[in-house]
């Protein structure tokens, strides 16, 4: 199963709104068949196994991190795949998440004779695939709050300075996630100081730009903005209030460039409503890189899943520095927003901590 | 030499204006005597090993993790005692840093026909004794900075509330650090708002309580705040400017309990000269736990050698609370205090962060 999984980490990026899937077949003891799943509407990770297996499939045990769909899709159901193949035992990572799928595979499968075995690895399986699991469920993005920040908490000097908090291993890492979400999300704050591409750069791997998202309540983007004059794959959506300037509009037109209105409170974009936009959107993934504004909005709707936080060995030494989130904090320790399942990487001399938040402020 | 530093180690708390020393004797590849400093005006770390040695240090190896001294202090010479012994070859951690000392342990030996090796497992020698090499080499404390934050960097909420951010595991550990330290200091807010004992509360060991001081530019401590109505064997200094209310100094005067005058800037007391007459009233090392106007102004005043940080897994979410430091910040992210030799630590799913500074704002 670790080996299954590894094979499905290698789909990362390009499976949305697939979940990763990796499976092996194993037979004697000796790995006879293995796959994973390289993009929505491809072959499923099972028949990638099966078929490489090929007779020695007869008799031998199938480890697939994902129940296997017992229903036709974009691709037939792998379940009767398996019968065909003569395999006569099944280990599952985790049931088939998804509500609006019949499932039934495990079911299927026991109903004509094979022996079946769920839950193994099931948190790592169900770790993996945290975007599609609160995807199907939720129809809403999974959303990844990151930022950088010195020791003593500031994203930017008071001059918005923040080039560079972190490192270029730390920078690098955010490539990644880049290349793992669907989208990214700003705000105009963020493209006026910073002017960013957010692409995806990376030397040894085909990336894949995410959407880029830019908060503009009132439309003030510069059209030289670079997220506006980009050759990406993928496009930049605006989201807007409804009051803005339509020549303004107009002019700023192009292709790949979309423009989407959504409501707005006390001047800023109404999050929350914005999550099931982007969810019917097919939008399955969000980092949130954001300034304070975002950022403290984004906490206070309660759409954060997890963050991550890269901290720097670097001190500002005061209080007028950019914070993490604006807004209003809770009055109570006690009431903080708890984060689990801490876990630390170091990249050279930054720290990141990634971590879990069940439920924003209200639940907090 | 490890040994030899873990039996230095044991001495933690109990041998300040002196350094820890730990000292091993071999010989044939047995270990025939092992001792460590215990106190102050108690017996060296190589007086007790090649006691515990007896004859059996004749022709044998003296591990030490400091340079035996060469002249009489409140003990008579080590190196004479080791030519005495028939110890053959002397292998040393790092020489004295004591300017003030004559050294000269080990040419001293050397001339007298003994091998002698230095600088084995020196860093981790000098960081054991990094309190001591401070002091002996500037006349000043060694300053440790320590504080509780949330992940984005508040010590409390906008009411004040810190109890408790980080977890008990983490505060045993700062008990640990008090006791390891000569004296804590913190503001008067801390006392208001928090009303601290400030005193070492260990379980398993014979603890001691470090010196409090607290800054109190105007003297309005309230007679029944803690630090001045405590059992402890260690006194607590009250730091004021001159301008204070005569009488009411009269009425705090107690047993235990001493007043100091120092240098006053924009209202706070100036921590750059007051860290000069601590260190001529003999105190080595200082542990800051202050709040964020005493962090703010030490931080600023350059006078932080090392900053222990313990990030909790909470979110405050908003940009009300008391930050790590008031006052101004740098304007550029090139110009932020570096942290240096950063280790991390988990106290179960409290972080902790410790690191060097190589002077604060100025030198940045």
């Amino acid at each position: 199963m670790n080996m299954a999984l590894k094979l499905a980490e290698l789909g990362r990026g390009y499976t949305s709104p697939n979940p990763l899937v990796g499976a092996v077949v194993v037979k004697d003891g000796n790995v006879v068949g293995s796959g994973y799943h390289r993009a929505a509407g491809g072959p499923h990770a099972e028949i990638c196994a099966i078929e490489e297996a090929g007779l020695k499939a007869r008799g031998a045990t199938l480890y697939v991190t994902l129940e296997p769909c017992n229903h036709v899709g974009r691709t037939p159901p792998c379940t009767e795949a398996i019968l065909r193949s003569g395999i006569k035992r099944v280990v599952i990572g985790t049931r088939d998440p998804n509500p609006d799928v019949k499932g039934g595979g495990v079911e299927f499968l026991r109903e004509h004779g094979i022996e079946v075995i769920t839950g193994i690895l099931e948190k790592d399986v169900k770790r993996q695939n945290e975007f599609f699991i609160k995807y199907v469920t939720t129809k809403q993005p999974f959303v990844i709050l990151k930022s950088a920040l010195t020791l003593d908490g500031s994203i930017a000097t008071s001059t918005g300075d923040s080039k560079w908090i972190s490192n270029s291993a730390s920078r690098e890492f955010v490539h990644r996630l880049r290349h793992a979400v669907d989208a990214v999300m700003v705000g105009i704050g963020t493209i006026r100081r910073d002017d960013p591409r957010l692409t995806t750069r990376l030397k040894d791997v085909d990336s894949s730009d995410p959407i880029r998202i830019i908060l503009d309540t009132r439309l003030t983007i510069s059209p030289d903005s670079k997220v506006l004059n980009l050759d990406s794959d993928s496009d930049t959506i605006i989201v807007t209030g409804s009051n803005i300037d339509r020549e303004r509009l107009k002019r700023l037109k192009r292709p790949g460039i979309d423009f989407m209105t959504a409501a707005v409170k006390d001047g800023l974009i109404e999050l929350s409503p914005l999550m099931s936009i982007l969810g019917k959107r097919g939008i399955t993934s969000l980092l949130i890189e954001g300034g304070s504004r975002v950022n403290g909005s984004a906490i206070s709707a309660g759409i954060v899943d997890k963050i991550i936080l890269f901290y720097a060995p670097r001190i500002l030494g005061g209080n007028d520095g950019f914070p993490l989130f604006t807004g209003k904090g809770v009055l109570n320790i006690r009431d903080t927003i708890r984060v689990s399942d801490i876990r630390v990487h170091q990249f050279e001399d930054d720290l990141m901590i990634e971590g879990y938040l069940k439920g924003g402020h209200q639940q907090a």
